[in-house]
């Protein structure tokens, strides 16, 4: 693939707002441990202050994907709103240092920039609470067609569903990356997430806007509403021409139209908050890919950037992702 | 001791914003590897414009002893400035959230709340640049004599001494805690603060308004200007009836009237950021002596405290310091 960027993530421009917290919490505020909930502002608020100390740190699914791809070499560009607040700023600042280009157009008015309250458990789990915000006016204005068709993959997160308008920024990418040879990646996000847009979502694969499709293996049960993992897999072979599945713990199936294959986690030391897990697995697969590794190295190549930021709060890596891969014999051209 | 709070913690009212860097970006930048250096506002915009990827975390070196000590079950205060602003904001709900007495009254106008930018290395070494702004606002006015009077031991930290005002507020807070029957924590801050203040510092020991000091070694030596490590120790024993002194990887040495006494660290699997060891040892250390816990018990939670701190980026706790402590046997009652 010989084209300017090699992987550009759409998705929420979202800041994360972590603390710990336990069990007693969760359901003293009714809260589903290990989903995604859309909140307004008052509800923000609400979160905010009972929640304990925190840390703030740049997020949003596919931005975070990006980060992690970008610190293991790949050339990468965002799309996603923010307000031009102090939130926003850091957003902008955090993609931009590490050398995303990121040039969507910073809202002057309305909403102030998304942000998401996670509450991490001491089992590890993350419990989101996501106040949209300017993400929301993200529109098919912001999709910069020059930039997608000079582009191998575009990735799209599921959670572009819930902001109206998104979805109409998402299908034009998609169908532009289409005309250039190039393939529109996509993650399911969050079970919940399915639960709301599932016929969609089953027919973005039926009509084969989607080339490569992530899912945790919750996700990717409940797009099929079966409890069965076997038939979940059956079907997304016949839909898609590459699936990677992550099971927490059990590591990854990769699904090809031929086969489908068990791969390991990466050991870890510690788990201390799962946040981003997903994400980072993505960027490893995708770096994995659009350098050509197969398909085993590229489900390693996530696994490595997914224990690293399940060691820590937040979903940004705070080690040097590509030296961890050179580490473990990956990446070494 | 039978009073109402353990520790009350007097200091700079800081929110810090950390990334990682390397040392060439430290070269570049003039900075001192390990060091603190005060900025001003334009200073803190071009250091922040080229530092990467941050996470914000509320941070104060006696506000984290503070906040460590708390966690390990000691009941606690702070006094100390920020403005009515956004990260103001953070830093008083992180304190709240956990449970410390905090009540300063926000200032409605003038400079912004501290901020310290902190850059942290792959060899896990933190160099800070810190804005004062609001903090340095702090009077005697802020000396809230009542709460003094019921609290146990009165924790301050060296950089109080950059802020003009401070010391008034440092000299006011000692008399008054020693007029009812509690003791002055003190610790040195930085090797650098100590050359700003040298002789300040001495007579702050020799006129008896310290009762326990902290330090790390490059710190003792700086106060008595001696390359001699040995020489430093037996200053300081002369000078002071309990001192804890931090090596480093080499542990801490514990000094009184009659023994100087090496401590061990406790074991990490992987050192991130040492922005907070020296405070999470102090927390450690003052929480052991709050519950008459012999001071080799009082090192090794300081040590235990410091080893949590130092496996991520921040200086606030991410797991939980208690659990820690009684898995290794202390706090257990």
């Amino acid at each position: 693939m010989n084209k300017k960027f090699d992987i550009i993530g759409i998705g929420n421009a979202i800041v994360d707002i972590l603390a710990r917290t336990d069990d007693d919490f969760l359901a003293t505020e009714n809260l589903i441990k290990g989903s995604m909930s859309l909140i307004d502002e008052q509800r923000a608020q609400h979160i905010y202050k009972v929640m304990r100390s925190t840390k703030i740190v740049s997020g949003g699914s596919a931005a975070n994907t990006i980060v992690g791809a970008t610190m293991l070499g790949a050339r990468t560009g965002f799309i996603g709103k923010v307000r031009d607040d102090e939130l926003g700023h850091i957003f902008v600042h955090d993609l931009n240092s590490i050398g995303v280009h990121y040039q969507t157009p910073l809202a002057q008015q309305g909403s102030a920039t998304a942000c998401c309250y996670v509450l991490v458990t001491p089992d590890g789990e993350r419990t989101m609470n996501t106040y949209l915000g300017a993400s929301q006016n993200l529109t098919e204005d912001d999709i910069d067609v020059n930039l997608i068709s000079q582009t191998s993959i575009v990735y799209l997160e599921g959670y572009l569903w819930d902001p109206p308008q998104a979805k109409k920024a998402f299908l034009k990418a998609a169908d532009c990356i289409h005309t250039q040879d190039g393939q529109v990646a996509f993650t399911l996000s969050d079970q919940f997430c399915v639960d709301r847009y599932r016929d969609e979502f089953c027919n973005l694969l039926k009509d084969q806007k989607i080339d490569i499709l992530f899912a945790n293996e919750h996700e990717l049960k409940s797009l099929f509403a079966t409890e069965n993992i076997n038939i979940a897999l059956s079907e997304i072979q016949s839909l898609v021409s590459l699936a990677a599945i992550t099971c927490s713990a059990e590591g990854s199936i990769i699904v090809t139209r031929e086969t489908i294959e068990q791969c390991p986690v990466f050991p870890i030391n510690e788990l201390i908050d799962t946040t981003g897990a997903g994400d980072l697995f993505a960027a490893g697969f995708l770096t994995g890919l659009t350098k050509d590794m197969d398909l085993r190295d590229c489900a390693r190549l996530g696994s490595i950037a997914a224990a690293e930021i399940i060691q820590h709060i937040g979903a940004r890596p705070e080690r040097d992702l590509k030296s961890m891969a050179q580490e473990n014999g990956l990446l070494n051209l």
